[in-house]
């Protein structure tokens, strides 16, 4: 049975990819923090669960010698980065520090699968960004993953290790409560239609389940010492298109309408070339609208 | 009296800033690890001396709110960096970090001088290298420094601190213990003459009484958000030059010769654009023979 090391498998993006490598028949191990019902272990698939930080110790304690490490521990938001420097650079540079001299040292022949994200692009100068454009982050989250890949590589090229990173652009889905779907659900629901931004900000949007295969194809593909590839639909959406979907899909009487001021860290376009994902054979499947209406689906039911 | 907190105190840089900044009347505290006699802390202008590691603990207790930070503490090895890379990335990225924060929270009116290194550049396309050239490190030492800069950078734009960086060269100096000049006078010493490479391998020698000036200047001159200036000398000195120096000025009956082999991470060559140092009012002043005569005088006489 091959075996699997999901640090932050209690996170939104880990607790997906903790489901899909279980659905394919591989025993999955989470370390990180959170709490888990019996039933909810189950639901995700994970046989073993240990409450830590992602160190190197606990990494020695817990890990043993997995097929993949998918590193999904880490910060995963530019407003608190902006609050909490440090603490996110502890959570993402830091942790990813671990887990790559843990590999080396004690179980080199495990592949590392590391879940990085559009925000090391930064501003981009065209549209659609391929892995080899400039990366120049606009924000401390975007500069953490920008370095955390750095040292990726660095392990990979000095020291042999397998790596695979993928880029993520803008990962969502159901019981993700943070970001643009959330807020807007509950402005939805408290009768609020105002938002940050002009509505014609492209985003890429990447169901989480997509997200999720996408991780596992990179691992179950990656031989050359690091791969980097972008993880999204390839489809630039305007904002005010999803907004329009979720206000339609809420059954809200109003519109949404637009202040015009955008925050800071927030940069005006992202749409993901995914020539390099298309070459290894992987493809999303669910369609943004689709998504949407199930994320509406989700919020309603959870509100009833 | 102005004041500044030198980490790293102990170290080859860091005592020659430490004097360098004496010398101009400043008051010098220092952080870092290491034994002083009262006479050394005399010799290098240090008033106050606090033996730690560069924790923002450490910070928040020695530190106090200081004109300057000169953040000399950190790793010096390409060599130490591949045998021990996590414990390089914790010297140079970890306590970068603490640093950054510790002026962000405690001391923002603070300006952070960082000297990083050449080695960000790796292996350069063309001579000489400038500023704006891209950033390729070769060795997981050049990894960690550019991620050092990138987190100068992070809080220069997000948190507006005010940081230089200066990417040095080939320092030495008097006192220098490792590297090629060291290595060569001990050869020298025991009638060995055989070097890695071929000897025509270029490099820019600047010695530690210039790179400390160009910090202090860079000090003194820095209003930009994040300043970041090459430290050499402009001048591509091939390797066989500076070992026939050696050899000459050591009276060796031999010749250096050269092995043709090269050191896994030793880019083949190195030599500054200076054209910012040079608009910043800031020159080298010790030719490079005049420095090496100066190295093999001082070996010569710490050897009887």
């Amino acid at each position: 049975m091959r075996t699997v090391v999901v640090t932050g498998a209690h996170g939104f993006l880990g607790r997906h990819v903790a489901r899909r490598f279980a659905r394919a028949g591989w025993e999955v191990t989470g370390i990180g923090h959170g709490y888990w019902s019996q039933s909810e272990l189950a639901a995700y698939g994970i046989s073993f669960w240990h409450t830590s930080d992602v160190s190197l110790e606990a990494l020695v304690t817990y890990a043993g010698e997995p097929d993949i490490i998918v590193h999904c521990a880490g910060s995963g938001s530019v407003s608190f980065s902006i609050a909490h420097p440090h603490e996110d650079y502890a959570r993402t540079v830091a942790t990813t520090a671990s887990v790559l001299e843990y590999v080396r040292l004690h179980s080199a022949s495990t592949k590392l699968i590391y879940p990085s994200s559009a925000a090391v692009y930064g501003v981009a100068q065209r549209l659609p960004i391929a892995e080899a454009d400039p990366l120049e982050p606009a924000s401390p989250y975007g500069v953490h993953k920008a370095m955390a890949e750095m040292l990726c590589r660095s392990y990979a090229s000095s020291f042999g290790l397998v790596v695979g990173i993928a880029r993520l652009f803008s990962v969502y889905g159901e019981g993700l409560k943070k970001q643009l779907l959330w807020d807007a659900c509950n402005k939805v629901a408290h009768g609020d239609a105002t938002f940050f931004g002009s509505g014609a900000e492209l985003r890429d949007w990447l169901h989480a389940d997509d997200a999720a295969d996408l991780l596992y194809t990179i691992a179950e593909r990656t031989e050359r010492h690091c791969l980097t590839i972008n993880g999204g639909s390839g489809e630039g959406v305007p904002v005010s298109d999803i907004l329009e979907a979720i206000f339609e899909y809420s059954n809200a009487e109003l519109q949404p309408k637009f202040s015009g001021q955008s925050r800071a860290g927030d940069p005006p376009g992202y749409q993901a070339d995914m020539t390099l994902a298309t070459q290894l054979g992987w493809k999303p499947r669910v369609p943004w609208r689709d998504g949407v209406r199930r994320y509406v689906q989700w919020f309603s039911e959870r509100s009833e």
